[in-house]
This record gives structure tokens, C-alpha cells and sequence, in this order.
């Protein structure tokens, strides 16, 4: 069947519902380029203003899903669960997580990606193992999760290139913030990806898209429906970026508070989330038949290193240098190191997030470009988080960076970002909701 | 000033109002090249959902108006009076009106353009006149005006490009029926022509782009302040276009009818639409100083030949055949005519515009792209309209055709375009309001 785009932008201008066939139509001729960019740059404009409801929004999903590659993972055996989280300052939960569940039996298929902003993605932090090969092919994927129950890739150029196309034309026309294009264009990657299972970490606050926890349960509710409307297994928590995760900001940074945490000496909240979602996932895998049972596999792993050993198997098995996980010397490290000291006592009432991402990219941690090159070393290291006592010269944080320069800006971007009162507030809550 | 265009689009998207300089900076830029097609549809569909206030539509119309070619006419004495109808079937009110009120000493200094649609538009009715030529050069154009008074073009390429290409991409996006981007796309046309007063005709009905009454009122309104906020003086008729404006339709036939209405031989209502335009145009020019003082001196003119001879100067200054005002058997001429024949006896309910428009176009008097070729020849003669009474196999229509298979299917379509009743209506009123 063919249709006339200019048809369908007028019938979403109009507010009428475009039908499976329609929107299967739009994106298959999309990508393959017969349907130029400033109809759809319409289109989506239309959609902003008149929405895609829930039939359509899950049509759209399915349709850039098959739009390329697909994952065939029916040749690792038992049920693959994979996770996502929207991103946030300090998120290196993948890290930790995936040996974690991997080491109590779940299987790990999971496609990274490296990503734009504060820092790397998790493709980019694992990359501070030296050596560590996320360019491995599909069968060397297969494999190496068939025989350690791990492996991460980077995303493959054909996985949902309509998301490609689409994404870099609603971020140039100013239809990035539309909650069904949103959850459309996350979804579709992760359906692609071939996982039977998702659980999903919507963040929430100042470090997060989603601002306010009414957004960020929307979009939560919205990707849960879509997964489960696309036969899968979806569970989504609603977690808290009002301040970094953990207390480390920067790639090899992070490494090494992933590995902290996978010897049960991370940070309180950090620990908390990566737990939670694990529970989730070992559940889903049907490891555990209740969250409970599925705790105790996972303390337990933690307590007798099996956790630990299953990071080192698998940094070994892409060909990183599995010695670094006892000796984090081996991993990057920035030459000079300087505190952020406090220029009043208090509590700190708050931190704002977007600008302790800002000062690790201004360190070169992160990048603003494909084509940038991300200094792993670089970072910052929390000393105070909300609701902590603070003495007037403290440091509230540790900055490590090799440019001066660099330095001094992140500096003060890091002092402006904590706020200190008299009154001590209550300390955040890691997980807001579950849906 | 720079602006990204990013901004200006979310800017209209969230409802926020865009200023003069923003609006001249984007307009610019976009005919420069340097702003995608992409952006700026998004924007013009962001527009269509949150719409433009009185001073940015002013705004946008002076910006396209600036972006390229205006037309000086300061060397023509006197004022300068302009006509522009939103257009409709059976249209040829500019060939009747240019001569008149040029015989009574109105300078009309004309720009027009050959249009798409059931029949050509006034520069390919104009070339139903052997010889006829409105490629001339500006400076021809307006030693015309000088000698005898009355000119009229194609308009040059240069002209407002800005409305060229956003009309193009609108016309492509489902962002042309938007109020003010329609007014904005007329006025920076009119403006840029030069004229210092200009009589606006909003056609209103079933054959016209404006379907209902209070449409074609807010249409006329936006456009006579957009006239006014640019300084020109500015009237604005909404006149009927729910069955064709008078009994012929296609371009050589209504060339014909054209001249019989110089004649005072027109049809009623047709002649009523052109007495009351001219009227206009006169007092504009400061001819006279009151409508009926004009009217007298219309009608005097026709009387006395002195429109119809304003028409044989005008045709042969462009090089037309001017005997062809005298002896129509000099213009184009279809080989065959055929009577389209009532079904029952009744009154003419209505005539559906739209399907004569077809008609004709069917029968090769109109293009649907620029390149088609008009056959000046065929077309339509109304025998009945609204109210009048039918017998059953008296004709409705004769159809002037060459090509036997087109005849037949307009015939079809003009059977279909006649509402037969027992109950005698209303005969419509030409006039339907004035702002």
C-alpha cells in the first residue's frame, strides 16, 4: 500500500489517529529516503502539538524496530533480561549491575552505546580497562554470553536506523521533548536489541531529562506499556537524580566505584539501586521466585567474590586487563588531584546536578561531539552529599585533572553547585516508584 | 544580529512571540540557504498550531516583501491603485476591471501570474489575444502606464522569493491554510508590486479557498491590516464564489464575456462585481470623490466606448491583435460545442464550483503543474444558475471541447455540479460584505 506523506502530516495536524499500515509506511520510506526530511520535520512538529496515542505510539516502536538489524538471541539459552536508564550524572550502574546478575546466573546479552554529554557512555568507561574490545563481532557476542554470561557490545550501525535519522532531525527542530517520540525512540532500540526482558531506570531530577517525578513516571508507564505491548517482560523504577549517584563523577572514576561497589563497599545509594535493579532482573531471569530469595543470591554472591570474579572473567574475556579490578592503579589516572573545600559550615541542602556534570566535561571527561576524545582519567570525587555536615574549608569534593586551566573552571562550577544551610533537609530517597 | 533557528522554532512552538529582527533575520537566511528546508517547516507547522499576532504576520510580510525585487512605480504620475482576488472559477474580473478604470484615468500598473488551477490565471487569458506579450521589460511596462495607463506583466522572478520558497515547502507540509501565513504570502506579493492602494477581492463559497463567510471575513480583515500597517490605503469586498462568477469559464471564453462586459452586456453579476471593484479603485486614485460620483463615470465610459476602446489600446500596446475585441472569431476557438442537458424539470438549487472548475480543467483549460501545457480554446458556458428555472433536456451548460473522450467526462462533472429542487431559492448576492 501507498500513501502520500503529505496525507499523512495533514491527518496528525487534523488530530486523527494514523494506522499501523500508515506508520509503517512513513518510517520504512524514511529511512530508505523517500520521504525528505522536511515532511517529517512537519510531521513530528504536528505530533508535538497532537500527540500519538498509546496504538500509535507502539506502532511507531514496532515499525523503527524493524526498520534494521534485529538481535537474534534465541541461541543463548534461558530468558535474556537487559537494563536502560535515561541517563543521569554518575550512572555507572551498568557496570557493577551486569556482573552482579551475571554471577548469580542471568544472562547478559547488552548492547552499549558511548553517548553525548557530562561523561562517556558505558561503552567509554569500560574502555578504561586497557584493552577492553566493545567492537567484538555477533557471533563473538554469542558466544562469550553463552560461556561466562556476560558480554557487552558497542550498538551495531543497523540496529533501528530510523531512530538514527529521526532523532538527529527532532534534535535540530525542537521535538526531542515529546513524551511518545521519547519513549518510542528508547524502546525501539531496546526491543531491537532482542532481550526478553527489561528493566528499566527512569531518572528524575535536576541530572535527568525528566525533571519532575509526574514526567518521569509518565515516561516510565509509557515504555513499560510499549515493552509489554511488544511481548516483553518490562519492570520500571523511578530513581533519583537530584544529586549525583554515588560519588563518583568521570569514567575511570566511576570503574573503580563499580568495583567498590561489587566488593560491597559502595556508596549507600549507589549500592541500593544497582540491588533493586538487580532483584528485578534476577526475578525476570527466574533465577529467584521472589525479590526476597533473589537478595539473598545477591548478597551472597557479593560476600564470597563470586561478583567481583564474574567483572573479572568478563574484562578478561573482551581482552581487557582483568588485573586492574584488584589493582586500580592500572586504571587511568589524572596526574594532580585538588580539594573543593566549603566556604561556610551547614548541611548541604542540595546539588545541583547538571552542574557537576558540567564541571566533569569541562575536565574532559565527557564530549560534546561525536568526533571528541574523552579523557578517562579526569573527575570528581564527592566528599559531601545532601544533608551532610559541612565545616567552613572542608572539602566537598575531590577534583583529579591534568589542565590547570580546566581545572580551576570546574572548580568553581563544583562550588556553585552545592548548596549549604543552616537547616539540615532530609536525604533523597535512591528509588521515587515502580511501575 | 544572530539568531539559531533552533531557538526561534521552540520559541513558536512553547507560544512565545518572535520579534522583528528575529522574524527579518530568519526570512533572510532562509532564502540565503543557510536555513534548512527541515526547520523551517517545523516552524511554519508550530505556526500552525500556535499561530502569529498582528505584528509578526506584519513583520513576516514586511520581511518577505524585503527579500528580494520591489517594484519602483514612482515614475508613473498619479496613485497607483492594485486588484488581487484570492481567486475562484470563472475569475476574469482583471480584464474587465484593468480597462475600465484605466479609461476613466486610474493608472493600472498590473504585475499578475499564470496560477494553477481549473484555467489559466489573467497572463494566460490575456494571451487568448494573438500576439498578446507580458514579458516586457520594466522599463516598457511603465512608459505604458504613462502613455495610455494601463500595463500589465508576469511577474518577475526576483519577486518576494522568500514567498517562492515558503509556499513551496508549505504547499508540501499541510501549512498553507493558516490565516496568517496566507495573508502574509498575498500582502508581501502586493506590496512588493508598489502600488500605493490596493482593492482586495475575497472570494467566499463552495469553489474558493475561503468556504464560509466568516473565514473570508477574517481573511480580508488580516490582509487590509496588513495593507494599512505597510502604509498603502486598503479595501477589502468578500464576494460569492459558490457558483461561478458569471456564465463563462475557461480562458478564451471568458476573454469573450470580458469584452461583452465593457460593452454593458455582461452578465448581471459579473458586471455588478466589476462596477463595484472599479468603484473602488477610482475613489482610491482620488478620481472622485465619492462611489456614486465614480459610478457615473464608469458607466459613462462604457456608454460611450470608451472602456472597450481602453481594451483595443491596452491589446495592442502589447502587441496583441486588437481586432479580436471587435471580432472574437479571432480568438482561440474550440472545434466542437455540446449541450449538457437537464435530467428533470426544477430550479438550480446550486451549482457545486468546485466540479465545474474540474470541468474545465478536464477539458485542458487549466495545469496542475507549471509545465502543462492550457488549451486557451475550451470550456464552459453556463446556461443556468442559481434560481433559475429548468425543463427537463433544456440545457445547463455547453461544453466547448476538442477532444471527444475530455468532453465526456466533463460532462459527467457538470451534470453532477447542478443541484435540481422544486423549491425555487434565493438567487446569491455578489457582494457579501466589505471591510
Amino acid at each position: 500500500m501507498a500513501y502520500r506523506m503529505y496525507d499523512l502530516i495533514e491527518k496528525k495536524r487534523d488530530g486523527k489517529t494514523l494506522d499501523k499500515e500508515e506508520i509503517k509506511w512513513m518510517i520504512d520510506e524514511y529511512v530508505a529516503g523517500n520521504i525528505p526530511d522536511y515532511q517529517m520535520s512537519a510531521f513530528t512538529m504536528a505530533v508535538f502539538f497532537k500527540g500519538l496515542d498509546k496504538e500509535e505510539t507502539l506502532n511507531l516502536t514496532m515499525a523503527m524496530t524493524e526498520s534494521g538489524d534485529t538481535v537474534d538471541l534465541s541461541g543463548i539459552q534461558g530468558i535474556k533480561v537487559d537494563k536502560h536508564s535515561t541517563g543521569g550524572v554518575g550512572d555507572k550502574t551498568s557496570i557493577a549491575l551486569a556482573p552482579l546478575v551475571a554471577s548469580v546466573g542471568v544472562k547478559v546479552a547488552k548492547m552499549s552505546g558511548r553517548g553525548l554529554g557530562h561523561t562517556g557512555g558505558t561503552i567509554d568507561k569500560l574502555e578504561s580497562f586497557p584493552g577492553f574490545n566493545t567492537s567484538i563481532s555477533m557471533e563473538a557476542f554469542l558466544n562469550q554470553v553463552n560461556d561466562i554470561g556476560i558480554a557487552i557490545m558497542g550498538q551495531t550501525k543497523d540496529l533501528v536506523p530510523a531512530d538514527k535519522k529521526l532523532y538527529a532531525l527532532r534534535d535540530v527542530t525542537a521535538t526531542v521533548d515529546k513524551l511518545s517520540l521519547i519513549a518510542s525512540s528508547i524502546m525501539s532500540k531496546k526491543l531491537a536489541s532482542g532481550a526478553d526482558a527489561i528493566v528499566l531506570d527512569v531518572k528524575c531530577g535536576s541530572g535527568a531529562f525528566m525533571k519532575n517525578y509526574s514526567d518521569a513516571k509518565d515516561l516510565a508507564q509509557e515504555m513499560a506499556e510499549l515493552g509489554r505491548g511488544a511481548g516483553r517482560k518490562v519492570t520500571a523504577f523511578i530513581t533519583d537524580m537530584d544529586e549525583p549517584l554515588g560519588l563518583a563523577v568521570g569514567n575511570a572514576l566511576e570503574v573503580k566505584e563499580a568495583i567498590d561497589t561489587l566488593r560491597g563497599k559502595g556508596p549507600a545509594d549507589f549500592t541500593k539501586l544497582v540491588m533493586e535493579l538487580a532483584k528485578a532482573m534476577v526475578c525476570f531471569a527466574g533465577i529467584a521466585d521472589s525479590e526476597d530469595e533473589a537478595e539473598k543470591l545477591l548478597k551472597n554472591s557479593i560476600e564470597n567474590g563470586l561478583a567481583i570474579n564474574k567483572l573479572k572473567e568478563f574484562v578478561k574475556a573482551q581482552g581487557g586487563d582483568e588485573r586492574a579490578v584488584d589493582d586500580t592503579s592500572l586504571l587511568p589516572e589524572a596526574k594532580y588531584e585538588t580539594e573543593v573545600p566549603a566556604d561556610k559550615d551547614g548541611y548541604v541542602l542540595g546539588i545541583e546536578c547538571s552542574e557537576v556534570g558540567t564541571a566533569s566535561l569541562l575536565l574532559g571527561g565527557g564530549r560534546l561531539t561525536k568526533e571528541d576524545v574523552i579523557d578517562l582519567s579526569t573527575g570528581i570525587i564527592m566528599k559531601k552529599k545532601k544533608a551532610d555536615k559541612v565545616e567552613k574549608g572542608e572539602a566537598l569534593a575531590v577534583i583529579y585533572y591534568n589542565d590547570e586551566e580546566k581545572m580551576k573552571v570546574a572548580a568553581e562550577r563544583l562550588k556553585a553547585a552545592f548548596k549549604i544551610g543552616d537547616v539540615k533537609p532530609d536525604k533523597n530517597d535512591i528509588i521515587l516508584g515502580r511501575i
